[in-house]
């Protein structure tokens, strides 16, 4: 029996000797390493935090203490340790534990996540929240020393440091999360106090006050508390003791006896905390050590595969076909300049990164300021391409707007996991993206079909000048038909027309014309139904002349998209169709207004009846039959 | 003659000899004040920049040495010594010069903005872009402390820091943006080595060490570093010294010679340097300098009132209405509390903040952690009210979606100026929330038509339990009509129905009521035409029975929204009636696709076709007359 086995709850935890918690950690990595392997997840970040877990729960007392986990995907050992050890063989998989922190899993999760740097202001509103009701006690918030470079976590601690609350912020700093390259404050963390950086420090002084004559008096001041300041920047606390934090560190986050004890100093102080906890990624599991990057996050493996490698498909990845089209187009345009907010690898900008790392740009975690300075390089002539997750745009929006879209500038946005993604669920789905783009002026939208559409949208986008989204799902793309038509300003195509007159149209928002091609088979074997079936290709602008021609012609149109239906694509058909007075019967197919849960994508958009059949379905239904 | 009248660009200015600066700052002062008490404007802010913007320009070489304005609504000087003298007169009037930088009114506009905190990524990517084009020379931004509390200025530092271009921040430190409560930056910016400070740090560092046994190495580790760390972050420029920028300052923006040497030094220093100017808002106007909160933005007036005073209307406005509101219900439900981000005046907020000042949070220019940060009081039981203008919370777009309406936590969005909002133009109009909020699951969506509505709306929203966002524009609020039905969730209202069989329906989202009222007059007086008229009331989720029977019984639908079109609540509409089988002729009114340049918000809906006659017209048109 081993001791995990004992752990109902973190109160059962604070029970163990603390002699005995070292045995924990090593059953929670065996626990997590076996099942990650077998679902998928997060190996390297949750198996870096074992001790550090562990340390909290044996410290603070949660629920009554909340400790809230940023990006929730290190959160491995805590589920374990919190009363979901029976059902974490089920993690990420349909039905079972997410894979990120959710309020509705348990009481122990403070608070939901999946997007990073927002803990510091939760953790912030609980902490004010419990004082409004006159409750006492700490609350934490883990956050990587990726998540802090992204702006949420400077205001969070901006505001933190002013209402001083009894809030204790763990800096789980791998030093990993993004290359050393990224982040001034990163390198920062990282600094020690070297003769050579304070001669450093000591000559830029001297140089600034060379040739000086009129400003004697503040440079002297400045001199002062400059060398001072200078001087004292190498330790990592300043920034946080500045924002009226203490800070407690750097301290090693896997020796848990320290750890222990430290955090319970830190449980006795007031006002806000913070503590610099330095860890390893990956540890314990030399591979993953050696290669966090890899490892950060897993698919799952065969016995024989190696970890970390992907299913076997017949067609690169929409992924894939973006990365090698890039490095294409950038050789033969200089202009082309690449952005990434901390996502090199999942991108596929790690290709560009590797060819042209003059004109690469690894911001950190960072969507906003990818865009706006996506804005700046595009006012210089450039051509930025800014690839960043469907569901990380959200956090650039007003940039997009504002930024780019306002001023017209030349900026190619590529959003890859638009659509469902899977195992990551509702944080990670790609729902929201077709509506919040629509609506943006200046603005041209794109969802490629298959890998040649997104080469040709990729090409055409770069050098049209405006600026232009372009949207794709994870997952395998299909390889195109030859022979398409080359792609133009606001035009779709037709794909499949029937000998016969029609019954109906079904029109494709991007990757949905494979299934809606199925669908067109299966209508036409079961139910006898012939379907005209057309890629829309631009989302915005619309092609007008298509939809009403499909319209005239079939009757009856059905509109797919993988995107939410409220504001989405089939929306701005619905309203073509009436305005122009051609009022078919129509049927809306896409992500119904609610949050998609995880699971596998095949098996999600089987539910969501997003496949073939489905699709098929709901068009035979539209046709009075089925 | 005036020197002002002889420089027609930053060259002339640089002509001058240096003590004739100082004069050149007086008459832009009285040139400034002449044209912001007629036109309205940013009074105060761009009066305490007169000094920097001259020696900025004296010293730095626009357009060839780029100047990027953070928000933009201080470069009154910069326009004035930009080429845009003459047209300065026509400051926010429709068709003239624009009341922030815009990249199509100047090459010395560098970057348009219009909301916080992009400046410092801008002009980076405008560094790194020129750098790559092979070209040299300073790109500078110039920042508030206000927009530096946004993490957006944040990420930039941290990017800048990195990259070490050639880049210039000036840091205009007004130390009045926000108020000294707000951000531990914005106290550690003004802070001074005092012995009081020092003692307390040395205390901290001791109450620590006590009673540590197991940690005595890393302890006094900490304690060597700590105490050297404690004492420099008194001064405050180790935050930026420590994200690798030269930090210069505090220098008084005032002194003009002296500010002028300091730049020229300046532009001698490789890489990343921050100047830390400290100004004076509203500086030569005793009566700004005084308040200069009241003189942020004012009002045009006429001779005899006091410059700041509102134009007199007979109905109080929305944003009164909602002041009061809310006050009102917070002294019956201890629950709410209400947050702002750097609005209190704004938004409405500064009378809750006087009642409750324990429940009230102004969390500096920072909507992301605003809205986190709410999040997180919802999940400790309390009901934040967010109150942030629509534009702006797009910056927060992410956090709603992911923080709050995921989790369906009970936070009430009230977003005041959606819609036009007139003179401050495209960066302020509300265009986009109508569409970016209404593809969010979870999230109730609400327009309220009058005053009366909207109280009801907010008391609904506070009580409902789950996430609201309340939408209405800036102006004056009808008073509301008596006798109107208590709201339902999903439930609009019929407001007009006339007597005979109705020719068409007239179905209103929030405040385009009132003019879809006039419109159906109009119909009736000049069409002989028979409208019914309806209040939407909910955007979302749509009152589904509403509009059917509206379309059953007219036969035609006009849906009036002041929104985006793309993805609004007219093409909900549409699509609605094409899968019900209820296909009459529609026709959606809104804003077009387009942004929508600044003027006055009356003159604004008359251009979009969005007040009575404009509405009466596309009504007459979708009936087959005029």
């Amino acid at each position: 029996m081993e001791l995990l086995d004992t752990i109902s709850s973190p109160e059962d935890l604070r029970r163990l000797r603390e002699d005995q918690l070292p045995a924990l950690c090593r059953e929670l990595r065996g626990r997590i390493i076996g099942v990650v392997t077998q679902n998928g997840g997060h190996l390297a970040s949750s198996l870096g935090v074992v001790e550090l877990t562990v340390a909290l729960h044996y410290v603070f007392e949660s629920p009554a203490e909340p400790i809230v986990w940023d990006v929730g995907n290190q959160a491995y050992a805590h589920k374990l340790l919190t009363g979901r050890r029976e059902r974490f063989a089920s993690l990420r998989q349909q039905g079972g534990l997410s894979g990120f922190t959710r309020r509705d899993e348990s009481e122990h999760d403070a608070f939901g996540a999946g997007h990073a740097s927002t803990s510091i202001s939760a953790a912030l509103g609980l902490a004010e929240g419990r004082r409004l009701r006159g409750q006492r006690g700490k609350v934490v918030a883990v956050i990587g020393d990726g998540g802090m470079t992204g702006g949420l976590a400077f205001e969070g601690l901006n505001h933190a440091g002013t209402l001083e609350r009894d809030l204790v912020v763990v800096l789980n700093d791998n030093g990993m999360f993004i290359s050393d390259k990224v982040g001034a404050m990163s390198a920062w963390l990282s600094r020690r106090l070297t003769g050579r950086g304070f001669n450093l420090a000591r000559r830029r002084v001297k140089d600034l006050l060379t040739g000086f004559p009129r400003w004697g008096d503040v440079a002297l001041d400045w001199l002062r508390r400059g060398v001072e300041g200078t001087k004292a920047l190498l330790t990592p606390g300043i920034l946080f003791e500045g924002l009226n934090f203490q800070y407690v560190g750097p301290v090693d986050g896997h020796d848990l006896p320290g750890l222990v004890a430290l955090l319970r100093r830190v449980k006795l102080l007031d006002g806000p905390v913070l503590v610099h906890a330095r860890t390893v990624k990956g540890r314990g599991l030399s591979c993953a050590e050696d290669d966090p990057r890899r490892f950060h996050g897993v698919a799952p493996y065969c016995p024989d595969e190696e970890p970390g490698a992907a299913p076997a498909h017949p067609n690169p990845s929409f992924t894939a076909v973006f990365s090698e089209a890039l490095v294409e187009l950038a050789g033969r345009d200089e202009r082309v300049v690449a952005i990434t907010a901390a996502m090199p690898d999942g991108t596929g900008l790690a290709a560009f990164a590797g060819r042209f790392p003059e004109r690469f740009y690894d911001v950190g975690i960072a969507e906003e300021h990818a865009v706006t300075f996506a804005a700046g390089l595009a006012c210089e002539g450039r051509r930025p391409v800014v690839a960043i997750y469907s569901t990380f745009l959200q956090r650039g929006f007003d940039q997009l707007v504002h930024d780019v879209c306002l001023q017209r500038l030349p900026v190619v946005f590529v959003l890859d996991r638009a659509g469902v993604v899977g195992e990551d669920g509702p944080t990670h789905h790609g729902q929201l993206d077709l509506c919040f783009l629509r609506c943006v002026p200046n603005l041209v939208v794109l969802a490629p079909a298959d890998g040649d559409e997104l080469r040709s949208m990729l090409a055409w986008a770069v050098a049209v000048g405006q600026p232009v989204a372009i949207r794709f799902p994870r997952g395998a793309a299909p390889a195109g038909a030859p022979g398409a038509p080359a792609l133009q300003l606001g035009r779709g195509r037709r794909v499949r027309t029937p000998a016969g007159r029609p019954d109906l149209a079904l029109l494709a928002c991007g990757h949905c014309l494979d299934p809606a091609l199925e669908a067109a088979e299966r209508l036409r074997a079961e139910h006898g139904l012939q379907a005209v079936v057309a890629d829309a290709r631009f989302v915005k602008p619309l092609d007008r002349e298509l939809v009403l021609s499909l319209a005239e012609e079939a009757g009856r149109l059905v509109t797919v998209e993988e995107g939410a239906l409220e504001g989405g694509f089939g929306q701005a058909v619905a309203a073509l169709l009436l305005e122009a007075g051609r009022p078919v019967p129509l049927r809306c197919l896409g992500l119904p207004d609610r949050f998609v849960p995880h699971g596998r994508p095949e098996e999600l958009r089987r539910l969501l009846e997003l496949d073939g059949p489905g699709i098929a379905r709901a068009a035979a239904r539209l046709c009075g039959r089925g």
